[in-house]
């Protein structure tokens, strides 16, 4: 079967349920984030991103170096119409703080694309100024080193994030790009790449970052450009990793400084303890890796590299077979905020960080590039309709960084090793690489839905709205997906059609213009429906909305003797707020009902809820007072309520459990 | 109801189940750790504690300031018979190594008070010699000091252990004295405490040890000696404690030196947050902890401070009612080796350190002076029979710091969060604080099981053996208990006897020379059946022996819908060797039998088993390859077999679980 690419940017215009969050996006979430860039939200973490780039681009001035010519402002805020002039002219924040201002732009960028928006672009447009005035002559751009100590550029890959901060400016500048035309920002990060480019290709500079993400981005702009440079510097910083395990040791004993004092021996943590494609187990920081998968199964594609697709596959599967939550999530400790061993996935410790999820759809994204199979698309809707929307609050102005599948109030959040599960979304963080994927991933929703190539749309995940592939096919799809379970594709311009069958239906139905499809209509492949559409016709696909009991394997042990409820894509919680106060003493029946309610316009944002038959365990008799007793406690049977994961936490503090008990 | 104090170690000559571990620590414990003292244990972490103490003895001499003035020997060794002379004459190990030999002696003391051996004697009396020569003419004795710098003494009581390493010698020579009557370590640290005294109370330096140890050890010195000093700087140290809680701050300041650099402002940590008597909740490091309370529960008894020993109650209650494991250990996280919160009590990464769950006891023991309640005795047990003696391999020769309630291979001891969690007892720790301990535990039962008054003999725990207490009254104790629920006491000497009836054992009957009692022929009082016996009396009690389920309050997240297996004080565990290799793959049966075995003399060191009804889910289908899926699992019916906890880990690495699933 022929591969198939994401959609552009432009492919799609969103209604239905993904719609409403892209509305969310562009009318709260963007404004927001921006008011917090600029540090105009009250009561909200510093975040200082802009001021930065006018900061760095001061300094450049005073020393006549850069890249953009313009006159010397004494204050930059004026551009920026929002950030407060910092008078001391210094750096604030992370070591990677610019990449914040990358993936705004970017999630304004696709959001752009969807809604056209004057103000909005004129202000990306000004920031984007401000970054460009940040660039010095050379290339070089980022406020953290311009600012603090231009002579420590590039001398500490391990910890220094550059080529991060660079990867997620090219990908913004490649966003930007292909949703207004404008190729300033384009032209800054190619300028950026060649500087990066003659660093390590042309002076042979030895090095990867220690933050992979440069090299996805370096494949986007490749893509976006032509540029062959992009392809090469992508190559190297995949081929080069691991290949020299002591790289980092050998790099930290030239330098006397250090970001964090992280260790250069533990190489598994950055994903450099061997060459990539000898890689079999997804190790380390959990957003690191996925960074590098994708990037990998992207270069995989790109050049048929049968053996770097073959370690992708591997590592795929270390993820999603051995390491991954219930609800996409990836991570099991904020210990390094890393995958740990085989099966160790505690729901109450669980760091399950909302930007490894995201990026375990790019990777996800990316294999379907490599092969068209089901299971690509069955963990993108896991990760984003679980744990990516349960990263944002319904309203769209708080945000978690971390995602537990098991919330009490008493421990959670206070526990030593609990510290970071907390039960309620903060405003903003000081590491804030969340908020901003957030955004930019449901913006650009349409690119992991859609795909195309020569003469079939692939139809990946459910997403209503208006869909234009660039091989000429268009249609229109109709679902209110993922609380009803048919979706209509109503055919514009036909052609192929392949549809993903979930792998969670147990049964489905395909009809075109109400006919129903027999099996032997439909050619049916690694869970891909194909089959021809004419112009006019409808197809009708119905997935089975029944909701269902889980299991996890008997090789997890925090899992045994457990069930989770899920329906659709999405994974089901017991919140203490609709099970008076406690989930602790709930048992779900094994042989009990799962009733699924109509569809309630004004709970959590327009939600469904599941009834369990469950028994309550009676706090009484010796365990009321006692830790421990041989007195039965009594049960009694009742009703247990629970909502999608997504929409936990957005009623106040209280219990959250996804797994439980089963008898 | 009057209270009542520990009998003298020389008040119990064991018999049974404890006479047989009391033999074991004789034959095999004491010898093979004071090889590794003197670091001729093959393969063994370093120790050098005794070479320590030679060349600060050295050292002293070379200065001209050894308090004994016997010849400068140019090879200490000679005096050890075993310890190989440091060339460097340098000082190895942790700060507080020197507390490895005071335990060591106290353990060899409480051996000898029970088998005479001369030999033994007279290696600890050379081991002293050792020591006293190592004590500096004022006092001072810490050989990390001594050797190191000696300008340091006592300028960093939050982590400089030299208090700590204090108590334990204090301990180790009220137990060599009153098991041999040679006053010789007891001399040099009354002498020692002159120095503290000194220091603290006539200087007036102010300050409290970060860790808690030698106040319960100056009380242990004030009874053995009468010396007032003893009293007063016990009460200075547990009433200076919390009440000036920024001491550490302060005291950090002035130094330019730290030994682990502990954060001074978490007062929690050493239980410096509020006064003693303020405080409400068991916190920061477990062993700390509980070391401080009991002091401060030996104080109370000794002065009858109401106030201070309800706080003693209040903690005792937060440690027993809400932060402790059933098995009796302490501490949940190896986060500092600390209390975290309520109800937090993770079984996999438990810490439950086996010195916490010893201090648990010392704390009951001392609890017990202040009243006679039964549930004191009840946690001695819990704490013995399950996490002190699983410390402890069955051939004595290795040892666990860290016990948690389950271990799965592949995860425990591998998982960052589970690196503390060794599935198999190592043979010595570089922190070798747990191994001494054990054995000094053993040794010493008798005055932890027996107690008295004026007029009272009060058994606590049941310890086969004779009895012979100071005021008069003698019997033996004839009991295969844990393995046995009959206890018979045979009263040589008559007077009142008070026996506890454990709060386990549902039914109970006494009976006196083959006559039953009935209720109202016995005094029963929290806990404890009070009754008069004649010299010549038989008095039978009879336990309830019978197997049973356990379950944990509600509140405790990590054990719904578990339960666990419980006979007399033992907790029980299904090991993987017992169970085809697989124990997360068993539910129990909630109506099901608990069978238990024939006493096998064969299996374990000499146990029962437990053989309960359980379901075997399959490992088929999806989840024979996936993580997650709604294919419900088959089940089968089969017997799941348990041995008792302080058993486990004696047949090679495999699964462990306590507490089971539940259907």
């Amino acid at each position: 079967m022929k591969t198939q690419h994401q959609a552009s940017i432009n492919a799609y215009q969103a209604d239905g349920f993904i719609g409403q969050y892209q509305r969310l996006v562009k009318n709260v979430v963007i404004p927001y984030q921006y008011s917090v860039l600029c540090d105009e939200a009250p009561d909200t973490e510093k975040s200082h991103v802009i001021q930065n780039f006018i900061n760095a681009g001061k300094a450049l001035r005073r020393t006549g170096k850069a890249a953009e010519s313009g006159p010397a402002e004494e204050d930059g805020a004026a551009n920026t119409g929002n950030a407060k002039s910092d008078e001391n002219g210094g750096f604030y924040g992370m070591v990677f703080q610019d990449s914040d201002a990358a993936k705004w732009i970017e999630a304004a960028a696709y959001s752009l694309s969807l809604f056209p928006d004057d103000k909005l672009e004129k202000t990306v447009d000004e920031l984007i100024n401000i970054i460009a005035d940040a660039q010095d002559e050379d290339g070089y751009l980022n406020t953290y080193y311009t600012i603090k100590d231009k002579d420590k550029r590039f001398t500490n890959l391990q910890e220094g994030h550059e080529l991060y901060c660079s990867g997620h400016m090219m990908e913004a500048a490649c966003a930007y790009y292909e949703a207004t035309g404008k190729e300033k920002l384009l032209q800054v990060m190619l300028k950026n790449m060649e500087h990066i480019y003659r660093h390590f290709i042309v002076e042979k500079h030895q090095g990867f970052p220690g933050h992979p993400e440069v090299e996805l981005a370096l494949l986007k702009l490749y893509r976006v450009s032509g540029n062959k440079h992009c392809l090469e510097l992508a190559e190297y910083f995949i081929n080069t990793r691991g290949a020299d395990p002591h790289f980092y040791e050998k790099e930290k004993a030239k330098r006397d400084w250090s970001v964090w004092n992280n260790d250069p021996t533990d190489t598994d943590y950055s994903q450099a303890s061997k060459p990539v494609r000898e890689q079999k187990d997804a190790t380390g920081h959990a957003v690191r890796a996925v960074y590098l998968y994708t990037a990998m199964a992207d270069l995989a594609s790109s050049t048929g590299d049968a053996e770097l697709f073959a370690a992708c596959r591997r590592l795929w599967e270390s993820i999603t077979r051995r390491r991954m939550y219930l609800t996409g999530g990836i991570g099991s400790t904020g210990l390094g905020e890393a995958f740990t061993v085989d099966y160790d996935l505690p729901g109450d410790t669980a760091y399950s960080e909302t930007c490894a999820s995201i990026g375990l759809l790019f990777f996800a994204s990316r294999m379907l590039e490599n092969e068209v199979d089901g299971e690509y698309g069955d963990i993108c809707e896991r990760a984003f309709y679980n744990t990516v929307l349960a990263g944002m609050q319904l309203d769209g102005k708080r945000f978690f960084y971390v995602n537990p599948l098991e919330i009490i109030p008493g421990i959670s959040g206070i526990s030593v090793t609990h510290k970071h599960d907390l039960p309620v979304r903060p405003k903003w963080y000081a590491c804030a690489c969340c908020p901003p994927n957030v955004a930019r991933l449901i913006s650009s929703y349409g690119k992991y839905a859609y795909g195309e190539n020569e003469d079939t749309a692939f139809c990946h995940l459910f997403a209503a709205g208006k869909v234009r592939l660039e091989n000429g096919m268009r249609f229109t799809c109709e679902t209110k997906y993922p609380y009803n379970f048919e979706i209509l594709y109503h055919i514009e311009k036909g052609g192929k059609l392949a549809v993903r069958i979930p792998g969670w239906s147990r049964t489905w139905q395909l009809s075109v213009n109400e006919k129903k499809l027999e099996t032997s209509d439909v050619l049916l492949q690694k869970g891909y429906a194909y089959l021809n559409v004419s112009d006019g016709d409808t197809v009708r696909l119905v997935l089975d909305g029944t909701a269902r009991f889980q299991y996890a394997s008997l090789k997890v042990p925090a899992l045994t003797g457990k069930t989770a409820i899920c329906r659709g894509p999405l994974v089901y919680c017991f919140e203490g707020v609709d099970n008076q106060g406690d989930v602790l003493s709930l048992s779900l029946l094994k042989n009990g009902a799962l009733r699924v309610s109509d569809f309630q316009e004004d709970l959590l944002g327009g939600t469904v809820t599941i009834t369990a038959d469950a028994l309550r365990t009676e706090t009484s008799g010796a365990l009321s007072t006692e830790l421990y007793s041989d007195e039965a406690p009594a049960t009694s049977p009742c009703q247990a309520v629970a909502v999608p994961y997504y929409t936990w936490g957005n009623r106040g503090e209280n219990q959250m459990r996804v797994w439980m008990d089963f008898v």
